[in-house]
């Protein structure tokens, strides 16, 4: 099995099977594609035919889209549980990370996924609240109903974590404030920052050199000196 | 079981889950809040904590987002085959159900679905018939592959189908053109448009007087004049 990913720095789609992959411990072999650097395309469309990462390659079957990704692994290793094992709660799980996989689009185009930089402020309005609201309320909301069971959304881990971890990335370099209230929902966030999974994809993305242009409003050069400018 | 729709005219996300259910011969009462009306945020709450439509109630289980009530219903009537029985099929179904439910945003914004409007070339840019011509890619290679199994982009009826509902209706809209090699893509929209099922919501979106003001980007007015204009 084979999953395609673009850099761990900037791809939060690519974010989410992998740390699935890894957290469940489904053995697979990594392909990274550097995110528009000059044969991205080309290289991008050896693998999917939506030219986009993430891709699972299983034998003869290649499905792209993280979210499809998910379904798939979660109906080839049933034994890993991926989904919430009783009906009602799947269905919880399948609506938030749907509800994650379409939308927050205030969130997504303030706040992109930039896992090594520090950017507190930068790009928040009240828009970008009202979607770190009903965050805050999803995570609140489940580990106030499961936490008894374990520490992630549904007691164990599940999807929805994996769905969940490029905004908990977000908050971290964004310095984004979680109301006072929300306890729970901070307590989470720490938790799955300080994950061994999670903290293997950052350790990985210190060691890129890409800066890529349009995905960096708000800082004007690289830090590091041997960064790589990319524009699209 | 109950779906909470908005309006047919302009709730792209609604139509997908009721052609689903009204397709596959699955009973529901149909519950419709009107989009953005004077109270549409405290109805909406009621039923969702997400405060969108489209919105599924199964006794005590509540499912929003139009994907995650698909997985639902697929596996709530498994006799009904909502997805394709091939596993290999099945992922490449959810794959471009996947690439649709997160994708396509300049189709998305350019051409904001509006069932009885007529605005041939309204909204088009280079940036549009890119997601148009992926989607005719789509469609086109899906149909060469199944065709001969019926109709449907997977032969039988499945999800899929109901995800590009929208987009068919979309494309007859604003006229748009598909490219002049796109035959299967072609005739697969026109026989979308003519389904039954299809007419029935059209004919009920005739009936609506809602003006959704910030869903009109190319209609200063309505045209019928008994319309009720509303701003979001």
């Amino acid at each position: 099995m084979k999953l395609v990913i673009g850099n761990k720095n900037y791809s939060s789609w690519s974010l989410r099977p992998w740390l699935l992959m890894r957290q469940a411990g489904i053995e697979f072999e990594e392909v990274q594609v550097r995110l528009f650097t000059g044969n991205f395309a080309a290289e991008i469309a050896r693998y999917s035919p939506a030219g986009k990462v993430p891709v699972l390659i299983d034998g003869e079957v290649t499905v792209w889209d993280s979210l499809a990704i998910a379904e798939y692994l979660a109906e080839r290793f049933p034994e890993k549980a991926l989904w919430p094992a009783d009906r009602g709660q799947r269905a919880v799980a399948r609506a938030v990370c749907a509800e994650m996989h379409s939308g927050f689009g205030n969130l997504r185009s303030q706040l992109p996924m930039n896992v090594t930089a520090v950017l507190p402020g930068c790009g928040w309005n009240v828009a970008v609240q009202r979607d770190v609201d009903r965050i805050a309320a999803i995570w609140g909301g489940l580990r106030e109903q499961h936490g008894a069971r374990g520490p992630f959304l549904f007691g164990e881990f599940t999807v929805a974590d994996a769905f969940f971890a490029p905004v908990v990335s977000r908050f971290a370099t964004y310095g984004i404030h979680l109301p006072d209230e929300a306890e729970e929902a901070k307590a989470y966030a720490d938790f799955m920052l300080a994950l061994p999974t999670m903290q293997e994809w950052i350790v990985a993305a210190r060691e890129e050199r890409d800066f890529l242009a349009d995905d960096e409003p708000y800082r004007l050069a690289p830090d590091r000196p041997d960064a790589i400018i990319v524009n699209h």
